[in-house]
């Protein structure tokens, strides 16, 4: 079929006529379909049958939504999404939304409404915690990554999945409006005027500047796994229960530390939030060091499960058995896994602190911090977050642990 | 036209149809065919007209040629060959062969018959001296690395570039004969029974086992610049006036330092071989001489080139203009641009290092070593190929400039 955009009628017509999809309907009769998309590339339908089942449609749109269609987008985003959610689910069953079909001529995939699900970002404002959380997604994490490695993988098989998965297009993104774009002049940054100093003084700061550029190159040319490439707290929906990965669309074949970087990145964002969202000081401190207990958790549980993984599967052309198979090669083989895996923590640092700084001073900051309007209340927060991310990009080298980071953001924020 | 193996005869016929091709000759009356391949993977014809115009015919075989049709092989290596030859051609023009016509259903290849040049392992056992060979050499390294990396291209032209040269089955060669194989036991290593208690000693050695398993994982993941990835002195033709790099169907999306090791390496071994090859000292020292300041000039006319390029064309992705526009941004860039190369030099010595070694014990050693019959005296240069490679690797992260390289050659070879 043709592309055409859907709209809440032709949805329910598109669904009926899909009789692999119909079936997850008690009956075809009352379906009633909404469209809840606030994004720019997308339109997402929900189809219920009033009978409790219902299904996402997530379709692209060939154009910016805000810019009406003077600005043409390609559709194959959802073609990457698809894909990457499709892996994903083999991979970490149960932490990503189901795929029902995929439609490649409609730009459109139906998947799994998480209607018992809210976005991360909320209740963490809200001092919510997740008691499954750390859980959740460091088993996400180890085994989307592990799997999808050198570690795990012959070259020949880690090269074919390679090759599906370059999106240059995503990339792009990340690449200008991560990277680079916000670390000079660029029509589209915006930053709280009260940080123009601070914003001055990373621009032409010139050790972060060549680390940031070294970060960059390594987001560019690394390909270490299918990262998921955009894992901030918008991107995932939890309950008390149960945590789902969304969003995949800028999966590509990178740097497994993006993706630890950016969630940590924005627990750490949601703890400096505090400070304005959460005047009381004993609320404010119990919920911020269960914050920093959280990246604790995923960060040790991750390299734990990671560590756990590697062992067990000692598969990936990177891995050759007798490699090590000499006296003492164990005890080798295990100093190499440490060095390996603290190699990721010190690109988690260098990502995440890229991170960090381009939600102060780029496109784009996070909600958690927006919705403080008072700018100079805000402004404390946000200083702390460039010194945060400053030094976690500047001190990269020398972690050798996740205390070394959460030391940082200590004695950044004075806690 | 369905693939079939040529022979002498059907060559000729074959070449005769195709238009573009029969233009090259004088005559189309005369036209002879001799194959001259010496590899397991390739059938190479030259055709000639006996009035001075020839050409190369080069096919794949579908199967390795010693073990005949038991042993399949895929045909898109001369694919892959070509596609390189044609960017080579491109980016660094006279410095390969050029190439006159291609057609993949017959996995054939039509080329220059490059018969003024000789395979340059050969010259340099007898001391020749090349004076135009590291001003040649470094232009094309640098041009083509340069220009397919993402200092030159944008990152969505980048990722273009690299799907096409995703080359999983040759990649995997040099994955395990390069990186895994000569470090542990694997029925196809051989080597000189003098060096026993060396090898046994490189084999057990964890913190060289870890450096090698990195540049490795190097090797896998960093997607610099599309290289040649075999660049030995057995895939570089020339005479005193030209030079061309020859046999590019390992070319895949890689690390810069691969090449330039590679070809380093492949000069000390010379370098190496010439206490056995020429005893008279004079001779030898003031060759060696050569050899080692040829080293020094490839690198450094390398350095200066790639730079030099990068300054005039700051058009990639790694490198936006207004990034380093701030006061003392150009002092910065200029630092970040001396980084950024002396990695390479690391690179460069670490992966030169892991081929030294793997030259010394795995499948295949160099010509200019294992002609040396005398199994002592040729045991004399692989000790010292196993010593300096050995340092090379574990030594790399101190090392600044191409000197840091030259004076570990001369400890280790008492020079």
């Amino acid at each position: 079929m043709a592309y055409r955009a859907l709209d809440n009628d032709t949805v329910i017509d598109y669904l009926l006529n899909q009789s692999s999809i119909s079936d997850l309907f008690k009956t075809d009769q009352n379906l009633t379909a909404r469209e809840i998309g606030d994004g720019n590339l997308n339109q997402v339908f929900v189809v219920d049958d009033g009978l409790g089942n219902s299904v996402i449609v997530k379709q692209a749109l060939p154009y910016l939504r805000v810019a009406g269609d003077s600005w043409p987008l390609t559709l194959e985003r959802i073609h990457f999404e698809t894909k990457a959610l499709k892996l994903q689910n083999e991979l970490a069953p149960g932490l990503v939304p189901q795929v029902y079909d995929y439609d490649e001529e409609m730009a459109l995939v139906v998947m799994e409404n998480l209607n018992r699900h809210e976005l991360m970002r909320k209740p963490l404002v809200k001092r919510i915690r997740f008691p499954l959380f750390a859980d959740h997604i460091s088993t996400y994490l180890a085994r989307t990554l592990f799997f999808t490695s050198d570690l795990y993988l012959s070259g020949p098989q880690k090269k074919s999945l390679q090759a599906q998965f370059i999106n240059p297009d995503l990339c792009k993104i990340q690449e200008d409006f991560v990277f680079t774009h916000p670390f000079m002049d660029s029509p589209e940054n915006q930053w709280n005027p009260l940080l123009d100093d601070e914003i001055a003084k990373v621009r032409s700061n010139g050790d972060l500047k060549i680390s940031i550029a070294a970060m960059k190159a390594k987001y560019m040319t690394e390909g270490q796994a299918i990262i998921h490439s955009d894992l901030h707290t918008g991107s995932i929906m939890l309950n008390e229960f149960d945590t789902r990965v969304i969003d995949p669309e800028f999966g590509f074949c990178g740097p497994m530390g993006f993706d630890i970087g950016a969630l940590i990145e924005n627990i750490i964002l949601n703890y400096l939030s505090h400070f304005s969202h959460t005047p009381q000081e004993y609320e404010r401190l119990s919920y911020q060091e269960y914050l920093l207990d959280l990246v604790r958790k995923i960060w040790n549980l991750f390299a734990e499960k990671f560590e756990k993984l590697w062992l067990e599967n000692p598969k990936g052309d990177l891995m050759t058995k007798g490699y090590w198979d000499y006296p003492g090669g164990s005890e080798d083989f295990a100093r190499y896994q440490k060095w390996y895996i603290n190699n990721l923590l010190r690109d988690t640092a260098g990502f995440g602190g890229c991170k960090m700084l381009r939600r102060m001073m780029g496109i784009v900051s996070v909600w958690d911090i927006t919705i403080i309007k008072d700018t100079a209340k805000r402004a404390v927060c946000e200083k702390m977050a460039i010194r945060i991310g400053t030094r976690w990009i500047l001190e990269r080298d020398r972690f050798n642990c996740i205390e070394d980071l959460i030391s940082i953001v200590r004695e950044e924020s004075g806690a």
